[in-house]
């Protein structure tokens, strides 16, 4: 199996899903942020993990389909909570209805994925439904700490770690011990595959991070610098301040940062210009790669033949060397 | 058992749950609006239900919290979409936190049911969150029927009951359904505690209803005409605007429906004396106490001794003959 062959068999059903009927108002919006695409990492992640066991890894759709619904529903919300206006060049579900319709689809949505996850054999649904009750619950505790972040001033970089832990990074770990579970893994295999994704996603935030200061304009399809000119409390800035400590960088990051009125070009150069002298860009680099490394070594771990592995191994070093 | 005991082994639970520790801006809301108080109708039908066969109804507490916590969550959300001040006499969450507090808070409060539901033995698990999703999207469903009605001019009382049937009802009938799931009661019995709770359900909104404009100001607790003063199409208006097409209050209603500035108690009593001439509040009666005998033809259906029966038959009468 190719990523293009499950990639293409995960959009083939959710083309065909149906949400629910009526009210149309509800369901709507829910069609419509599926249809804006995105990677599908996560259930990419669970077909993959699945079939490091299992040979009828479409058993698994459903289920792998809950992860990515469950994951536009925080996408529909956060966009709410962020004033966002576009998501993936496009208006926002809270723009292009209003507010309410996106409370509520979202809502909505998130009890479409417990109804994904129903998918599951008996035997499996009560360990699926527990750890995606956790891992729901922690993914709304990082989203509140985000929220936290955004207005304290003493943030430090173990923080935001565990932020994007609890907001991103237990998701993509869920995504793979539920390919696990699925397919039937013995328990030591089902946590290594939690580890690697939990592991992945901390490192995937964090080039997240470092492409929003240093992508190619041209290749990373949104506005570079876009952290920074909201004042972002993202990894780099924070070991930035940390490192500007008593140098004659630290007035000009406070003042960048305290500054109402401002051009947005000039803010993105001046503090990427700070960045560069403190080589944040290499630190963050280094700490992103400390994660994929836990990543590739619990996935060395597993007891599975290495020609089943190779296919996310692969996915694992794309993910590290994306550029979009 | 009495209720009241019921209701203090509930309250005790309720009392003693952490539904999470940090960060505590996500979890205050919740303790908080959880400890508004309210009836504690659906947890004390859950147990009430289940107590028709079981004799240790304890084990069903934590399910039946689920139903209060899921209602809760839907009173969270919805009062931000209503931007509604007040909750039980005291500020909604988005009033006394923020808008985002109360969104990210209730949806962490619906995962925090399926949770609960979680302490359901495991052989009812897999009915219980199934038949729980199905009723927690009609709840949704319900809402934005609900906001759709607002704005919509040709809502029928037809479509009114469809309406609060989604919105309120199903929630009772799942309510009751979920005792009998956990008592292992045999299907007939679940699919008639189903439609005992749905009927009530139909039957309680419906008083509400009636209350809202006819109240006694000292029992209710609540304004009295706050449903006339929002031309909430309720089914009493909806009844009132069908008898008055062709008389001269049809222009009285009309012109009063669209209003922007008006004195709030001219506006109660100038419709309520609509009311009263075309028998509206007997109207509604008769149509509320249809739903309260089917209820009550449905738990004469049930297949247990009468002594059993006892205490649900005083609930139900309760229900209906409310004052506040």
């Amino acid at each position: 199996m190719s990523f293009k062959s499950y990639l293409e068999a995960l959009n083939k059903e959710f083309e065909n899903h149906t949400y629910g009927e009526n009210p149309t108002e509800l369901y709507e919006p829910i069609t419509y942020i599926m249809s804006l695409g995105g990677k599908r990492l996560r259930p990419l992640l669970t077909l993959m993990s699945a079939n490091l066991w299992l040979y009828n890894w479409q058993k698994v759709l459903k289920p792998a389909m809950a992860v990515e619904v469950f994951h536009n529903f925080t996408l529909m919300h956060d966009d709410i909570m962020d004033q966002a206006p576009l998501r993936r060049g496009q208006p926002t579900v809270h723009e292009k209805w209003d507010t309410n319709t996106a409370i509520l689809s979202g809502d909505v949505m998130l009890v479409a994925a417990y109804e994904l996850l129903g998918h599951a054999e008996d035997r499996y649904f009560k360990q699926v439904i527990k750890r995606f009750n956790k891992t729901a619950a922690e993914v709304c505790e990082g989203q509140q700490l985000d929220m936290v972040f955004a207005k304290k001033t003493d943030v430090k970089k173990e923080d935001y770690i565990e932020m994007i832990r609890l907001k991103t990074s237990v998701l993509l770990g869920f995504a793979m011990e539920l390919g696990g579970i699925l397919a039937d893994a013995d328990e030591e295999s089902i946590s290594l595959l939690n580890e690697i994704g939990v592991n992945l996603g901390l490192g995937f935030q964090l080039n997240d991070d470092i492409l929003d200061v240093y992508a190619d304009p041209e290749k990373f399809g949104k506005q570079v610098g876009g952290d920074i000119i909201e004042n972002k409390k993202t990894w780099l800035l924070l070991d930035a301040i940390e490192k500007a400590k008593g140098t004659a960088e630290e007035k000009t990051l406070e003042l960048w940062l305290s500054k109402k009125k401002f051009d947005a070009l000039e803010k993105v150069e001046t503090i990427r210009a700070i960045y560069d002298k403190f080589e944040i860009r290499a630190d963050a680099e280094a700490e992103a790669k400390t994660y994929f490394s836990k990543a590739a070594e619990a996935l060395n771990k597993l007891n599975v033949t290495e020609d089943k592995k190779e296919l996310l191994r692969t996915f694992a070093e794309q993910l590290e060397n994306r550029e979009n």
